[in-house]
């Protein structure tokens, strides 16, 4: 169920990041090249950082195969289909940073990190795909400065964590912090929550 | 033979990650930082993800001494010898790229990774370094618009990979392989072959 | 010592990185980012690239902890108390730098890296986090073209590695390597030192 759900995840972070590469007029290999690192940039990092070896899509073939499947029918369908991304793919692209997040948290912890690592990873899981994908296709990334979008990760990590800690069951803790990241962020999408900005003026 | 290949390619990548700095006017850390991730960032990577341990150029100095070599001489004889650089460097930069594709698609099925993986990994190989000179730098990675490049890194590593899954000889695999990505290469800057380009008209 | 030392230097790294947030207008999310891959980036790079697993804030969650503290007091505190951080920062700035370089060669050097590499990773210890900061915050990263910065770097680490092999005692070779790093980067700050630039003409 969790694999299932996981590859859909993958599949939708591979889409934006196919859409992006779309935005900046790259080649096929800029498409596949930002679709990858949007998918699996987030999760890699977290396997590097826990000393997992070798990274998770090493082993498992199948992440890459679902995210050129992925990236080729965003090509190929835009045009035609387009209008069918345009308002699911922010809520499909909400369930996967709840389920990453969850996920990474999930990883760190059964690999006995402490809970604050184990958050941090589930962040990083649910978004650093995103921020190297900005980085890359040379835009800022939105996600420091827009709607509450990390925070959704926090919280969702959080609570899978804390529910852990607290002796409750594996399936309960990952269903009631996937539902609390999802929750938030299907919040910040309606009412346009935000976090406050930090600003100081540009002294150079 | 492989091994003075080798290091004559990461010397090539050092010299464009040198030029890089300078058409940037950096000082000379700024130079020698460019030109050493666009010679070991794709293999550093590589070794990262396919848990390799340490990294490559760890456990042989060799590689930072040539690259050090490469950075100064570059910025050394740039005012009188540049026009010899203009030129041939392209053609040097051909054959890294394919070189290193074929290698790290060695090293990966040393380590026993699936094919896909394989030529992922050979991908990573040849073009990384090039990706993270040119976000360091500030440029928008020229790759992922311009003529084919990366694709020659997947035909060597596929190529590489195939002849061996069809129980070929190593070196018979690595020379096809290499003359394979080499080829289409030349090919594709004698007649600037692109790939389609994937645009979408910005929506916000 | 060392260990309250380079806690001190993390924190400071960390409010480098919360400023750099608020010139960008970030959310507190973003501040979080930026503090972190400031004050860990540089030794988490370090820790992958010489195999260590997991990276070291992993088993120790006091860096984390310091560096939420640091950005949230950086922005609390920031209107009010700001006048004080503007000149004290960069002398502390110039201590973090110097000790980092020096720490960065200690553990390299512990797991028997070549001379060279072990300098290498004092550089990457004491200047990467920055440099990552400048990127994703859409930066050109200053340190390739201003003062001298990074051979502070390169004098503290050499100078720790040098005396090592040199047979002295550790602790003389941290507080020399540490001394010669400092003195530098203060002559450099007082002197307006800066390194050769290598600039080219545009040619594209």
């Amino acid at each position: 169920m969790i694999y299932w759900l996981d590859l859909f995840g993958v599949a939708v972070f591979a889409v934006t990041g196919a859409l992006a590469a779309g935005r900046k007029s790259m080649d096929l290999f800029g498409v596949m090249v930002l679709a990858t690192v949007t998918a699996i940039g987030g999760g890699t990092m977290r396997d590097l950082f826990l000393g997992v070896r070798p990274v998770f899509w090493v082993d498992q073939p199948v992440y890459l195969i679902v995210i050129t499947g992925a990236a080729l029918a965003t090509v190929g369908l835009q045009r035609r289909l387009g209008f069918l991304l345009d308002k699911p793919l922010i809520y499909f692209d909400a369930f996967g940073l709840a389920l990453f997040a969850v996920i990474g948290a999930q990883k760190a912890l059964m690999l006995g990190a402490p809970a604050l690592v184990c958050i941090v990873m589930g962040v990083l899981t649910g978004t650093f795909g995103g921020v190297i994908r900005d980085t890359i296709s040379d835009k800022f990334p939105l996600i420091f400065r827009s709607d509450i979008y990390a925070t959704c990760a926090v919280l969702g990590a959080g609570v899978y964590v804390g529910l852990m800690k607290a002796g409750l069951g594996e399936s309960l803790a990952v269903s009631v912090g996937l539902l609390a990241g999802l929750g938030l962020r299907l919040a910040a999408i309606r009412w346009h929550l935000t976090l406050p900005i930090f600003s100081l003026e540009k002294s150079d």
